[in-house]
């Protein structure tokens, strides 16, 4: 899979992919993130990007050129699944759109900033807008390394033990059930007996009973959903 | 503000508060992050903070001790209004939330990792519990990283132009409105004439009904909620 993330701070979003399981998945190929600076892209002598909106009101406006650009350079070598913004007013990133969007080959995200985006960009280039919660963030970057990470980590070969995926909460439209480690008591805080029975189909029980109540009391609506 | 982030991958984060406005917000002074390597809080002779789950299954799960020790050596120092755990069964966070975390004084932010956190640490030492949106990431350091931008982004001082994050969306319970910049016609695509008009009554009035259509469009259920 190829991910292009058009980002102002190509910078700001680097550590995340520098380490741990994202380092991991690029340096096994499972997946090629490439950063491209919309600076690059601009006609404009001092490489401005932004310009005051129509209309008049606060905050800066990414203009329609230098994204326009360095879209139509990319497509010009790449077929891409998607081109998604990063917006607080997108639909809402969840489990599913994560799931969807690794069995894409190649995607585009472009990180908003600033007051906003020219509409037009999001009229005529962008294909999806996602919004990974309901806040306001600096820019789109912080989205999209977390969409890049929802959807890497599910790629085949990523995780070292694929079935921790699959137990993850929202895949089986459950919270996950509370889990323990050593030591089974910490200065009396004790880990529930039952898990130290060694009775799998106990435990198994106990686990889905856990899981659903803790559900039910704090995400009723996944139940129904 | 002062901000203290626990995690296992503490250069994994570093990026976002090096650069753009959270950068800004640590030169001025405003806010204060720290971030704390769980390892340095391990008494295990190979530094290891994770171990296997009671009842079996797979994924690691973060121990209690680290986790103890580390907030435990905070809160000699320090009073914490609050002490936030990221994982994908907290509350949702949302710009509310953000709101009201941005007149604390002083919070620690716990990351999740692998499986998740051994449950007597949320039960015994976790104020509150954050879920930045409804899918699983690698670790909640992004989502560490999300909840301190949203916040610092508030403090006053931070934005250049502090009417700018009035007007951000969710701010008044709706979207906002389309925005546009230079040029006005960008190989035939066209800004709406109204924002070219100069009548800033009648502009005023444009973009309330845009964020009121927008907003029943896309997202209802801010309208009633």
């Amino acid at each position: 899979m190829r991910i292009d993330i058009i980002t102002l701070h190509p910078e700001l979003i680097k550590s995340p992919f520098e380490h741990s399981i994202l380092k991991r998945a690029i340096d096994k190929n499972i997946v090629n993130v490439q950063f491209h600076n919309l600076r690059d892209y601009t006609t404009s002598k001092h490489r401005n990007v932004d310009d005051y909106q129509y209309g008049g009101g606060a905050g800066m406006v990414i203009a329609v050129e230098p994204v326009e650009r360095c879209i139509a350079h990319l497509k010009s070598s790449t077929y891409y699944d998607e081109v998604i913004f990063t917006t607080p007013d997108g639909d809402n990133f969840n489990q599913k759109t994560a799931n969807k969007l690794s069995i894409c080959n190649n995607i585009i995200i472009l990180c908003g900033h600033y007051k906003g985006i020219d509409q037009r960009v999001r009229d005529h280039l962008i294909t999806k807008e996602l919004s990974i919660g309901d806040y306001v963030i600096s820019g789109g970057e912080m989205s999209a390394v977390v969409i890049s990470d929802a959807v890497i980590r599910l790629l085949p070969g990523v995780l070292n033990d694929e079935t921790s995926a699959l137990t993850d909460s929202f895949q089986d439209g459950l919270l996950a059930p509370p889990v323990y480690t050593r030591p089974a008591n910490y200065k009396g805080w004790k880990v529930p007996d039952i898990l130290l029975s060694g009775d799998t189909p106990k435990i198994s029980k106990w686990r889905e009973k856990q899981a659903l109540k803790k559900t039910k009391r704090l995400r009723p609506d996944l139940l129904f959903s």
